[in-house]
């Protein structure tokens, strides 16, 4: 019997926020594996912001997805067939499947999971390239002593959450932005920021001067635009700004930051960071992060959407809508 | 007899280029020294960007020149009077004295300049605070290899033309950005630039990718805006892009640049840097430039302006209309 796969392909270039036009699902037969290959069954999808940035034609850190191409995405999946001898039915495993049911792939670019050190949804969020991204870009560009002060944008997000904990178990104090009372609350409350202030409400600039009142040493950006000028108009003298991502100028006409001159000003250093150059690193990466969750000093959290391949289109504007928390996960459901 | 001496202050801060009237022009009886004090007759005054900026109210790098305050300004001058056992009479000196005839100062604040080792109006250029920021900016914090590719902006001012010299000493390649052909003309056959870029005229994205296939590995940024979007189109892997100036914005709203995210897709670093924070290398940094100097391997570019204290104003202006080369200099005439 053929199996039938459903996949979500790229149709077109969005303007602004993708429509639901700039997508095609498709079903078709899946193709029989090779040699070296693996089949693996898609349970879990992480939903990034930079996967807004993929759909863009021009130069970036990575190739963009073609059109009528498999949107590229990680997920979390069990084998289910395997020619490669290094993986057998039922191992679980992580890995750039595609928004696809199933994915037909090389071994060589899929990574073990352990489902005993947390749930197949977390290797994803807090033991995937969130964490790491977190992990990597605080510790390795961002470089905070103990007693320093570290801003975070998006901090609600995957990997902004994970960034104030990091920072806070390195004896640092961690100030957060989000989007929403509710969001801020749960950051200074449940996960542990010093601070968290509401971009949508607050005088970005007074709060920074309230939380802030020595500058911020280091500042994590996620989101660009408003919050990455008021962040850079803060800062401590030698700090470091890491570049992380620009959620707020994906779906518009980028602008840059109008005082860029404050790096001056400061004597900072902007640095601008991919995750993937840190890939030698990441059992390094994981094996810190379990353990922080282990002990509890880590909290992960998953923001989890049931569904098919073809509520990937709807899911992915929920990391644009400021309704979000924590890692964006699409949940495929079993058969 | 009582000496009249005659400064510049600051009348109103500018809104755009300066006027007249954000200037006043004053003549009134010089003070006595007192104890630890000299008296400088003022013969070379450095006419700088950073000026502009300095007129400002708010938070930079320095506090802002005050309204009513003779306006900041570096010199060359000659000791007339001195109460402090450093100095004598007839002493040639640079310090901070502010645009004005005569300088009543602390002993403290004033360097001792050696007439063997060039003309007094080369210490406030190649061997002066214009030499090294070059020197310091681009070794220290765009550190280029030898075979690496070095851009300028602003390359026919006092610090860009010493940047890509001493690029090119340190065996990497120079491409500058200047505006019109003259100047480029200059930069490539009198000062040794590999290649310059009219900005006015060339589509600088295409010029770039021309003169650097493999990209751009350290940019020293004196302009800001188009030249630095360009630029940051551009970067090498890993690049370095120093932030010195921003002359493109000083008198305009600013903004900020739009592509600022290519630091992320170049895993590239943009590092401000004040040149004051290097004071204590001052020595070292002037030994190695009046090396070069003698050596012939480093070309001093003046841009002298003849005139008085009251020219101050005018003068000044001749940096933001792109009609100056080298360093612009404001000779005194003697009495």
């Amino acid at each position: 019997m053929t199996t039938l796969n459903t996949q979500c392909r790229l149709a077109a270039r969005p303007i602004g926020l993708p429509k639901t036009t700039d997508w095609q699902i498709v079903r078709e037969p899946l193709p029989e594996p090779g040699d070296g290959q693996i089949v693996v069954e898609v349970d879990y999808l992480s939903i990034d912001p930079a996967m807004r940035t993929w759909m863009n034609a021009g130069r970036s850190y990575v190739p963009p997805v073609q059109i009528g191409e498999v949107m590229r995405a990680f997920g979390v999946g069990h084998v289910i067939d395997s020619r490669d001898g290094g993986f057998a039915a039922g191992d679980v495993v992580s890995g750039p499947f595609g928004v696809q049911r199933y994915a037909v792939t090389s071994g060589a670019a899929v990574t073990s999971v352990d489902p005993a050190l947390a749930p197949a949804p977390v290797h994803l969020g807090a033991l995937g390239i969130s964490g790491l991204t977190a992990y990597f870009g605080l510790l390795d560009i961002g470089k905070p002593a103990p007693g320093q002060t570290v801003l975070v944008s998006g901090a609600a997000g995957s990997v902004g959450s994970i960034v104030g904990q990091i920072a806070r178990i390195k004896g640092a104090r961690a100030i957060g932005i989000a989007g929403g009372e509710e969001k801020c609350r749960w950051l200074v409350e449940e996960v542990g920021f010093d601070a968290a202030i509401d971009y949508r409400t607050a005088d970005l600039r007074a709060e920074l001067k309230t939380h802030a009142p020595d500058g911020i040493d280091v500042f994590f950006d996620n989101v660009g635009g408003a919050a990455l000028e008021a962040g850079l108009n803060r800062l401590a003298r030698g700090a470091r700004v890491v570049l992380c991502g620009a959620v707020s100028q994906y779906n518009a006409a980028p602008r840059g930051p109008a005082n860029y001159m404050q790096l001056l000003v400061a004597r900072a250093t902007m640095t601008g960071f991919v995750i993937f150059d840190y890939a030698e690193r990441y059992p390094e990466g994981v094996a810190q992060l379990a353990e922080w969750l282990r002990t509890g000093e880590l909290r992960a959290q998953e923001d989890i959407v049931h569904g098919e391949v073809g509520d990937f289109p709807e899911t992915l504007l929920e990391l644009f809508n400021g309704r979000n928390l924590g890692k964006l996960i699409l949940a495929l459901k079993p058969h």
